[in-house]
């Protein structure tokens, strides 16, 4: 048995530049003004385009994310319909050795103790630690991966890989990060939001203020 | 703690009259055809364009279902995206009293019997009701319905309610049904689609050859 | 020769009390609060969802409408993603009277009249009919409809069947009654909004503020 | 006015290595394989998953293409939902100089001639003639260009910019390709669709047999 944090990695996005120039031109079609390229006029323009709300030219950029979270929050994640998923199976994957379960957020207790002061902690990592036995006796019992999934809780780690389109980030950050959000999932997208507004600051430094 | 089986109800639907009725309507402004309307044609049609791959004039009707089914099943189908979805929060329910988990498919035993002579099903059987009690005890000291879910398994009994239209609704029996699909989700759309081609057969008898 | 008026025309919408019914309990059924449905509660949660942002609950119903509009607003229309479309076709069907053309809305003159006071009505209307000629005659010289369409103008009337769920008709009419919008999309967009909030004032009557 | 021949220019697409990895990547999630990855196992990996129709892999990466085309296939085009869209607009773009038209691909006269031995395409470009000027003694007159649009025939050219994952592509390049399909349509998607095979044979190159 492991705990973890859940974590998140940028997979894959295309050059900050690129982007900008994509999304640019692809704006300009719409008014045939490709004459007025030149040198900053792309933030210029998707600045505007954001704030007036025509969205609909950063659906033409998307950017890959994986994230290690419990299959609570991917069980919400997956209710996004505007992206593309990769989750780890549970039908496919047997966990013979370490099952790895996320940190539950509101442990005091650091990953790899077992001194636990707080009543609550230790009995929810009492019930995880007997959570893998019970899946483990059942894989050597015979029973298929997919079958013994049953037993296996919400805290199981998973991994999921998301590719949306800048538009939808937006939308998720959105949704995800406001107070309503549930903290496990928060603790994933809020600095995921501020990880993005660093990198790409003209697609979504406005959702920072 | 209680072991209940998966089930599914259909929630609403238009009648079958209608459903033939707009499809047809809508099937012929295509081409301007509404002249040749009579008893039968809408039938005739339908079938015809479910031949031809036409299947756009399938999701002007829509059927809502609510499926009881563990949180394993709901996990994949929310996966589906062009579906309305309904679910049974583990956010905002507390479950002080008995927790349910969907009896797993491959249990020889009925719902109900604690005399377990398949070793197997009494640890899985265990493992929920340790579960149940570790769950219960964390709502008792205090913590939150949101939180305490960490330990919650994937047995555990959901409710969701979903539309689809018909369309849609082929599309997830054609890969729901298949062998490939975990034998809990075919346990549920196998005699889900046997029940909707006996309703509304010219919508999905060909699905059942 | 025809110009007609744009037009609007609901093919069929569920019962107001079934929409209600339907949304009410997939609604309570993410807080397990069927218990709670009485007379009156269904307006009251569904108003107050609406006023919490909680709207894909409003997913669960559907409304399909009829529209005649010209080829410029179809073609508008058909970029809303998350409806379901049976449109008029060019391909397939022929004009061989009267090609039938939507009055521009910035015509004083009425239908019928020929006696133009105003050059630009004339100029356009003249327009109109020359196109008219030119498809006729490719048609008797034996052009198919599917090439001949080539010289038929945006005004052309066209007749589309489009389904959506309560949520996307909110979406739709936000973005095409507003002031941005082209004056013949708000032509239609504006009275079908008030139609649907006289109809079906829950799902609606926010939007007419 | 100007007869133009349809066209098409791939706008952006990731680095072909790239998709190859973020895909397999993606996929090997799901089964947690990650160790497997080596030399060409991407290839292997992703014509197995195609052959057996684990296809949601294929759309963690999209392809963006700008195409030159009239105004009838366009319309057809953007009834594909899972596509990102920004094309010219008649509303803000003022043709005051020359109209460009798509070029018939019934015409045997190549572009530019006047000298029409053929009635048929006399006929189709007098109509295409006059259309614009209506159009631009409107624009003379003062009439907006929203409103002047009203006359312009389907055979304007259009530009369009479309993003769509790989799935998406291969979706619309079996729709399009299709004998069934307006010859426009085929005559831009036939040889879209060679390029796509060519350029990046895993994912295009089975639609080719």
């Amino acid at each position: 048995m492991k705990l973890i944090e859940p974590s998140f990695k940028i997979e894959h996005a295309p050059a900050y530049f690129d982007m900008l120039d994509v999304i640019e031109r692809a704006a300009r079609t719409c008014y045939k003004s490709e004459n007025k390229i030149k040198n900053g006029s792309a933030e210029k323009l998707i600045r505007s385009c954001i704030k007036q709300g025509h969205h609909s030219i950063l659906e033409h950029c998307s950017i890959t994310v994986r994230i290690a979270c419990d299959r609570g929050v991917s069980h919400e994640l997956v209710r996004h319909r505007l992206c593309a998923f990769s989750q780890e199976s549970q039908r496919y994957c047997a966990y013979k050795d370490d099952v790895e379960f996320i940190r539950p957020y509101w442990f005091d207790e650091s990953v790899g103790t077992r001194d636990w002061t707080n009543p609550s902690e230790h009995t929810a990592y009492s019930a995880l630690r007997d959570a893998e036995r019970y899946y483990q006796d059942l894989l050597v019992m015979g029973v298929a991966p997919q079958n013994a999934r049953a037993v296996l809780p919400n805290a199981t780690k998973t991994e999921i890989v998301i590719t949306a389109n800048i538009r939808e980030w937006r939308h998720i950050f959105t949704l995800r990060c406001a107070n309503a959000a549930h903290p496990e999932m928060r603790g994933i997208m809020v600095p995921m939001r501020t990880k993005f507004a660093n990198l790409w600051p003209v697609f979504f430094e406005d959702l920072m203020m």
